[in-house]
């Protein structure tokens, strides 16, 4: 395996197996965040997960520029997670940035990574239309950038209560 | 493969997976778009549609009455791809028809089927209880459609993030 | 097969279908309700859902104590089917216990179960975060339990459109 989406609902155990999956690879362990830390409650939460993942691994925080870490931070022996696409959606979305192009620009990065790649993401469409436009977009957005990843990747899975379905 | 149901969320490539199995089939290729044009976004939407499939599909429009479609079109050497059942739902809804008996003729349409049948739907039911009771009656009338679309096809796929999963 | 199972979204057969699987093993049929009969609407769906399962079935009502009926009459040549972990789930919410307590104490009263025990549940986090905080946590919640017991249990299907997916 050189690239890995973990695909699920929320808590679907995405986060735990692609950490797992991570873990099981020899090697340095290097944690992509891309929560953002707005207030003290989010920044005491990803104090405790860094805490949580232990000494073995090393966290970069990232809430836009995922492909920039990707190009310089993967390299063989070293295992990049990224958790997760859809809190980078949202932050693409924020910034104003092209859904299309950031989706493609990552799928190329995937592709010519020099190392193994894990990518956690929410699957946010397959409950009712929402009703607020902002939220359709979200979705939309969601959608494509998980289509890109799904198809550059050599391994996606589908989890549901902790178990992974095999996409590819 | 003479009939197919291809199952999914919203941007979850159901759409393109189903014209891709329909295209792979020779033979002349209908399209039946239950969308209604209410109002000049939606004609240009579906005009910018059209002209993506390009000139070898023909294209039907048909809201309501898709079973009669079916007996009139299917035949031999030609693929009809109805997309998608949820909107179909939703103008059975609005015209206050009942729901198990549309989704028998449905099931029946495709065993009687003189050619091969592609449909399209979307998984509404895996998001939290909606709060209105119109979406908890359609999340309902959606999925006894599903249900009974799935029953009487050959063959039915579940996608998520633009691949397949075989649940028949 | 001695505890299966069954997770899905709104009408995805995840009922009829345990209830199939539970007919298929020789011997007494329990079914445990998790419903509360609050109003006569409610009264009347029970009743008219005991009907439908025919005399074959005991049906014992307990909307929180599910550890304890499992404990109770689990037993060789006996199925349980519990329907749904989901209702039951929010009657522990609602009677302000831990889940994470009551997700272990269940999975460990599938593990000692001295007969079959069929599970039914939903998932419901595959939709967009919901707007307000007590949808988040039941539908953390719901996640934790369905979590545990798909750990707990020897088989685990996940439905859509009333066909199954083998998760484990």
């Amino acid at each position: 395996m050189s690239s890995l989406l973990v695909l699920g609902g929320a808590r679907s155990g995405k986060s735990r197996h692609a950490q797992a999956r991570a873990e099981a690879i020899a090697g340095e362990l290097v944690f992509v965040a891309t929560a953002q830390a707005f207030d003290d409650e989010m920044r005491d939460r990803i104090a405790h997960h860094i805490a949580d993942r232990g000494p073995r691994w090393r966290t970069i925080e990232e809430p836009i520029n995922v492909v920039g870490v990707i190009d310089r931070e993967a390299a063989p022996g070293r295992v990049l997670l990224i958790d997760c696409l859809t809190l980078w959606t949202s932050n693409l979305m924020f910034a104003e940035r092209d859904i299309a192009t950031e989706a493609k620009a990552l799928a190329d990065a995937i592709g010519r990574a020099a190392g193994p790649v894990i990518l956690v993401a929410n699957e946010v469409g397959l409950g009712i239309v929402p009703d607020n436009a902002l939220a359709r977009r979200f979705r939309d957005a969601a959608g494509t950038i998980n289509q890109a990843v799904a198809s550059a990747v050599d391994e996606a899975l589908f989890m549901a209560a902790g178990l992974p379905l095999k996409l590819k």
